[in-house]
C-alpha cells in the first residue's frame, strides 16, 4: 500500500508531538507500506511569522510573505525526518522546490497545477519515508507560493492523486466528521461515512475539518479520504463517492462565524451592474460567498454578499475606489454575522427540509438576514451571537444526535 | 557601482535592526548603485534551530539539519525585502535554489562551486535590491547544504566575484579589523588596511571578524573587502592585495580559544604513520589545525594536533576505531588550550620576531605547549586560562597600541 498521511499544525506542535507522529508513521512503514507524510507548520508558527512580518511592514508584499511563511513547513518536515532517523528509519524531507510542486503564479492563494513525482518515487523505491511540506508550491518564476487556507490538505490530496496512493489519511485534532461542531452543538455525533458532495458543503460552510478545495480535488481524482485523529486510533470518517450514509434528511449542521456581510445599497437597476460589482471584487481577490440581490426603491437595487472575516476591508476599499463606475448610494456592512447551514444528500428528494430549519429558528426567536440554498444545502445568515443556539436547535429538530 | 553588502546575525537580530539595515542599503541604492545584500539568520536563530533539532534527535542526519538551518536565512531575507518595501523600494529575496548557488555535496560543510547570476542580474536590471540568503547552497541532488562557519561571508565574496562587483562590504558588530580582539586586549587598535595574507592568518587564528574561507576566496578573485560596523558609519578596514599597512613588525595578535589538543602517544617510528593518522582524520571530516611531531622513546614517536572545539570527540573516535591500523600506545587530550598568534607581513624580513614573542610569554611565566609558524605568523598553544594575559603582554611588547 502507498499511504499519504497529512498532519496539521497542532499534531506537530512540539518536538514531543513530532516524535508521536513519527512513531505512528513508522508503524505503517514497518508493515511494509510506502509512506508519504505531508505536514503543516508547527503549531502557531505561521501566525507568529505573519506577526513578525508586520513588525517591518504592515502590508508586506505577498511574494515576500510567502517566501517567509514557507519556512514554517520546512522546519516541520526536517524535524520529522530527524525524529524518524532517531527511530532508526530512513526518511527524507522535501520542500516545494525539491518535489517540485508547481502552482499558479498568484501569491498567498495559489492553485496546484502539476506535481513532479520522480523524486518522491525514487526515494520511496529506496525504502525511505518521504516527508513533504504542505501548503506551499513554486510558480513559473521559481518563486514560492502558498495555497491559502487548508493548503496542506490540498497538498496531501494532490499527492495522493498524483502518486495513485491507496489511501489518503487526514489527521486532525478531532476524530472524524461530526453532524455538527462538537464545541458548539452538545449532541453532535461522529459520522462513519460521508459523500464528497456532503463533505464539500460541510467544508465550505466552515465545518473546519477539511477545506473545500481539498475535498473538491479528492472528488475530481476519486481519492478516498479518511479523516481521523492524531491523538487516538479511533477509526475516523471515510469521505468517498458512494458513502453509505445513514439515510437521514440531513447529515450535518455547519456553523461558520468567519463571515462578514457587505451590502451595496442603491445600485442602478440595469443590466451589467452585478457583473461590474463582482468583477471588481474578483480582481481585488475577495472570495465572495453568499450573494443576495433585492429590489430597492426608485429604479435601484441592493446587492448583499458575504466574505471571509478580514476580507471585508479589502472588499469595501475595492468598491469605494470604483464608486464612479458602480454608481451606488451607500455601503452597509456587518461583521457580527454567522452562517448556519444544513447539509445532506437526503434533502434533494425530501421537500420541507428548509421549512423545518426555518421553523426551528422561529421557535428560538432568531431572525434570518439572508438565505442561500443548493441542492443539498440550506444556509441562513444570522447574528453571530445567536449562532450556537441556532445550531443546537436545528440539530435537535432533525434528530441528528440519535 | 555594484555593491555587495553582507550583514551578520547580530545586525539583523530584530525587526528594528532589520529596518536599520534596510535604511542603510536603501541609501546606497538611492545614490544610483546596484545593491546586492547577503544576510545571515536573525540573531541566535541557527543555535535555536540546532537546539530544536536535538530535541528529536541528538545526532540529527546532516542532510536534514541543513534542510532545517537554511530556513533561518530565508526568514532574514524575506523580512528584509518587506522592510525595504515599507520604505517604498522594490526588493526581492532569493534563496539558494532561486539564485542558484551550487555547492559540493557535503552537508554542513559544503564548498561553493558555481553561482548562476542570471536571476540576480535580471532583478538588478529591473532596479530591484536583491537580497540573498548567505551560508547556504544546493548540491547536485537538489538538496540544501550549508557552508559551515563563516559561510555568509563566503557567500558575499563569491557573489561579489561572480557579479564583478565594485565593492564587497562585510558589516559586523565591530567597526573594522583590530590589532587584537578589543574584548581581550585593552589597547587594541583599528587597522586602516591589511593584506589578504595577513587577514587570512588573523582570520584562521580566530580574529573572528572574517572567516579564512571568505578571505581566501577574496584573494583568489581579487575582491577588495571592506570590514565595517553596521551600527555606525566609521570607515572600517580595507582588505586587499597591496594594502599600505603601516610597516610594523606585526599587524596583530590573534587569540583562538576554540581549540582542543589531541596527542597520539607511542606511534611506531616508521614511514607512513603520519599519513595514516591524518588520512583517517580527514575521512572523519576533522579539520586539523596545528600539527607537531616529536620523537618518543624506544623507536616510537608522538604526534599532536589541534582541532576545533567539538571535533575532538570525533577525532578520538576515529583514531580509536583505527587502533589496529595505527598501533599507538595511548591518546592524550586537552580541551583547556588556546592558540595565541602574531601575524604580520613585516616579520618575513625581520629576524627575532618569534623570539620577542616568546620573551613576552616568558616574562609572564606562561608555558608554551606547541609552536607553529608560517612566513607571516607565529602561533603558540598555551593554557586557555592564560590566553588573555598572554595576548595583552604580546600586544604591549610589540607596541601595537601606539
Amino acid at each position: 500500500m502507498l499511504i499519504v498521511k497529512k498532519f496539521g499544525g497542532t499534531s506537530v506542535g512540539s518536538p514531543e508531538r513530532i516524535m508521536n507522529v513519527a512513531i505512528r508513521c513508522v508503524e505503517d512503514y514497518k508493515k511494509g507500506n510506502d509512506v508519504v507524510v505531508v505536514l503543516s507548520a508547527m503549531g502557531k508558527t505561521t501566525d507568529d511569522l505573519i506577526s513578525l512580518a508586520h513588525k517591518v511592514n504592515p502590508k508586506p508584499p505577498k511574494r515576500e510573505l510567502d517566501m517567509l511563511l514557507v519556512t514554517g513547513e520546512q522546519v516541520s518536515v526536517s524535524m520529522m525526518a530527524m525524529a524518524m532517523a532517531s527511530l532508526g528509519v530512513r526518511a527524507v524531507s522535501l520542500n516545494a522546490f525539491q518535489v517540485a510542486m508547481h502552482t499558479t503564479s498568484q501569491y498567498s492563494n495559489a492553485r496546484l497545477k502539476r506535481i513532479d513525482c520522480d523524486r518522491i518515487r525514487h526515494e520511496l523505491e529506496d525504502r525511505k519515508i518521504v516527508i513533504v511540506t504542505g501548503f506551499q508550491g513554486i510558480n513559473k518564476y521559481d518563486d514560492y507560493t502558498t495555497l491559502g487556507r487548508g493548503g496542506s490538505d490540498t497538498t496531501a490530496v494532490a499527492l495522493a492523486a498524483a502518486l495513485h496512493a491507496d489511501a489518503c489519511e487526514i489527521y486532525t485534532d478531532v476524530d472524524g466528521v461530526y453532524t455538527s461542531d462538537p464545541r458548539i452543538v452538545r449532541n453532535a455525533r461522529k459520522l462513519q461515512e460521508i459523500t464528497y458532495d456532503e463533505m464539500l458543503e460541510m467544508a465550505s460552510l466552515g465545518a473546519g475539518v477539511l477545506h473545500n478545495r481539498s475535498v473538491e480535488m479528492a472528488k475530481k481524482y476519486g481519492v478516498t479520504l479518511v479523516v481521523r485523529s492524531s491523538l487516538n486510533y479511533s477509526e475516523g470518517t471515510v469521505v468517498k463517492e458512494d458513502a453509505k450514509v445513514e439515510r437521514m434528511l440531513i447529515s450535518g449542521v455547519a456553523v461558520d462565524k468567519n463571515a462578514d456581510r457587505v451590502s451595496v445599497i442603491g445600485l442602478k437597476d440595469q443590466p451589467g451592474v452585478a457583473f461590474r460589482l463582482f468583477d471588481i471584487l474578483a480582481k481585488a481577490n475577495v472570495n465572495v460567498d453568499m450573494i443576495l440581490q433585492s429590489i430597492g426603491r426608485d429604479d435601484t437595487k441592493d446587492i448583499s454578499f458575504t466574505c471571509d472575516d478580514g476580507q471585508m476591508d479589502e472588499a469595501i476599499k475595492a468598491i469605494e475606489s470604483n464608486r464612479e463606475r458602480l454608481k451606488y448610494h451607500k455601503i452597509d456592512m456587518n461583521s457580527d454575522v454567522a452562517k448556519v447551514s444544513i447539509v445532506g444528500a437526503g434533502m434533494m428528494t425530501n421537500p420541507g427540509v428548509a421549512a423545518k430549519m426555518f421553523e426551528a429558528l422561529y421557535n428560538e426567536g432568531i431572525n434570518i438576514n439572508m438565505i442561500s440554498t443548493s441542492e443539498i444545502r440550506v444556509t441562513v445568515l444570522i447574528s453571530e451571537r445567536e449562532a450556537e443556539r441556532a445550531a443546537n436547535a436545528i440539530h435537535d429538530a432533525f434528530g441528528l444526535a440519535d
